[in-house]
């Protein structure tokens, strides 16, 4: 076991502090990477907060991790000194149930094993997340980025990246489809350039009519202010998919009225009570889904795409000194759009 | 045009009374029935008591009719008089939409027209139902009933039968699928039928112990008490399909939590605001979709079912005289498990 350098919150109430943290030795699967960088994500500050009531203290947050391998178990094929790699959500799950035999660890029926917060199988109590020097993480959970990718700017890619790129692959979006990306965070601006890269005619669907520049710099055809009827009537039952990055309870309602009759919005934030009126699903036999995250070898295949097509976040750099402050300003969505800590700070 | 004797509800408070209404003379490509069997459906009542806002006084309700065909258009090829025929929830459409063309003329983009309380496109006004002695209905809108079947029983399928049948077919509910039917009503009990027929195994899901009996003669293969914590763990995550035929608000969250990762639950009776949470959805890429009744091809094709599978509705005949008793009972939910109007008491 190494004793390393993190950040952590140690109760509900406190500021997240320097505290060393304990990494396990390398087992035959397990691969050590030295981070470089690691977003912050809306869910690092639920669980610092208990907002979800599940948070288990100290909590280390940080799932979007970027660093470089520095070594590897003796079983790994797959990766070797100096790669560059990620870490998202998760690092662990049974890998014998239908879902992860599905490639679908993100639903593993046994639980899958969270970046941070989830149960350790190996030093007991729970994990801890990427707000610290380094990690050790079972090679199947570990991506591979390609190296033409700016890397901080990558770093998202890993949460925010997935959980608006898998939801436009499971629900087909294509060229031509008339596509509503709701809310412009972390999530909506990556939900903007994907479906955009993917072929769709996109509209950022946003109550604030300050973002109308943004989000059409980001790739949005289109930007419709929820707030305005007019502008809701007009798009009424037009919309193919929406995918809703909205990350708190909110009245579902008028944007199952934008869709078309068969089509779906997927929620991918609100893990909360919505509004939901069953006559608007009723009326034109429209879908309600949820999406979490995505599995691994749909988040590759995301970063492979990434690398193609030169697509990263729009990230704002802070040093961990600085987290606390940022908190406060990704809850008033004061960041274009993601914060990327520099981890090398932490030595500082 | 005829005056014929229907019963109506003049007000908001007013019980069905009597009342003498207009029906048009026969178009190119109109049936005229003689009304012989009417069903009572749980809308009538939100209909005549206003209770979706959008009741036009008087409410001639009325949307599960069967009866004789008596006189046709000239136009009309496919029906003579003397067959045995039902209309449903619908009398015509645009034909022209998107919608109709796929035979979905229940979402018609341009209005279907209800078969009461629509828009009378011939005389004006709004169309009266099926609650009443004779009906003129274009071709395209009658349905062929199979001779072999029990002529009365027959009636709730152009409602409750459809409505049920089109979600199961539509969401591809096959032989050895689990499918949970939600609350044991008109709706439900034909779900249960059906479900049963298509050779899904079938879980009634009901609040009340005092259904077990009747859900397994319908052809449940198993019945969940939905209050019982126990039974309702036991079951967690292990439904392919829930059809959900509860015809009010309510919580839905016990609901989604019976479903499989990917499985859909469809709302076919809740017109009103229904509690949800998003993370119940996004936890396993759950899906709630709404339907409404189904199309002309599909209500015809459900017939056909039915003719070939001896299935029809559990029914209580009443006189039209007892209309305001019966809908009492409706609303207790003490009837098995449809009244059907028997019109020749309207000449009483």
């Amino acid at each position: 076991m190494s004793t390393i350098n993190a950040y952590a919150a140690k109760t509900k109430e406190a500021d997240l502090e320097p505290y060393d943290i304990k990494r396990r030795e390398l087992l035959p699967n397990d691969v050590k990477i030295e981070i470089e960088y690691c977003g912050v994500c809306h869910s690092d500050i639920h669980q610092v907060r208990n907002d979800w009531g599940n948070s288990k203290y100290p909590v280390v947050p940080g799932h979007e991790i970027i660093g470089r391998v520095t070594e590897v178990g003796k079983e790994v094929s797959n990766f070797k000194k100096g790669d560059l790699v990620g870490v998202g959500c998760m690092v662990d799950s049974c890998q014998e149930c239908e879902s992860c035999k599905q490639d679908l660890e993100q639903y593993c029926e046994n639980g899958m094993v969270a970046t941070y917060n989830g149960p350790d199988k190996h030093l007991g109590g729970h994990t801890f997340g990427g707000y610290s020097e380094m990690v050790v993480v079972r090679e199947k959970f570990v991506l591979k980025i390609p190296e033409n990718l700016d890397t901080k700017a990558v770093a998202p890619l890993l949460c925010a990246g997935i959980t608006t790129w898998s939801p436009l692959r499971q629900w087909n979006v294509k060229k031509g489809d008339k596509v509503g990306v709701i809310g412009l965070g972390g999530l909506g601006h990556m939900g903007v350039k994907f479906a955009s890269a993917l072929g769709a005619h996109v509209v950022m669907v946003t109550t604030s009519e300050s973002k109308i520049d943004d989000a059409r710099k980001l790739g949005a055809d289109e930007v419709l202010i929820s707030k305005d009827e007019e502008q809701m009537k007009k798009h009424q039952g037009s919309f193919d998919f929406l995918l809703n990055t909205v990350p708190v309870g909110h009245d579902t309602n008028p944007y199952i009225g934008l869709l078309k009759r068969d089509a779906t919005m997927v929620l991918v934030g609100a893990i909360d009570s919505v509004d939901l009126h069953g006559g608007g699903l009723i009326m034109g036999r429209k879908r309600v889904a949820g999406s979490l995250i995505g599995g691994i070898k749909e988040t590759q295949e995301m970063l492979d795409f990434c690398g193609e097509h030169n697509i990263v976040s729009d990230i704002e750099m802070i040093d961990i000194q600085n987290i606390n402050e940022a908190y406060e300003r990704v809850i008033k969505s004061d960041v274009k759009y993601r914060f990327v800590i520099d981890m090398k700070s932490i030595k500082n």
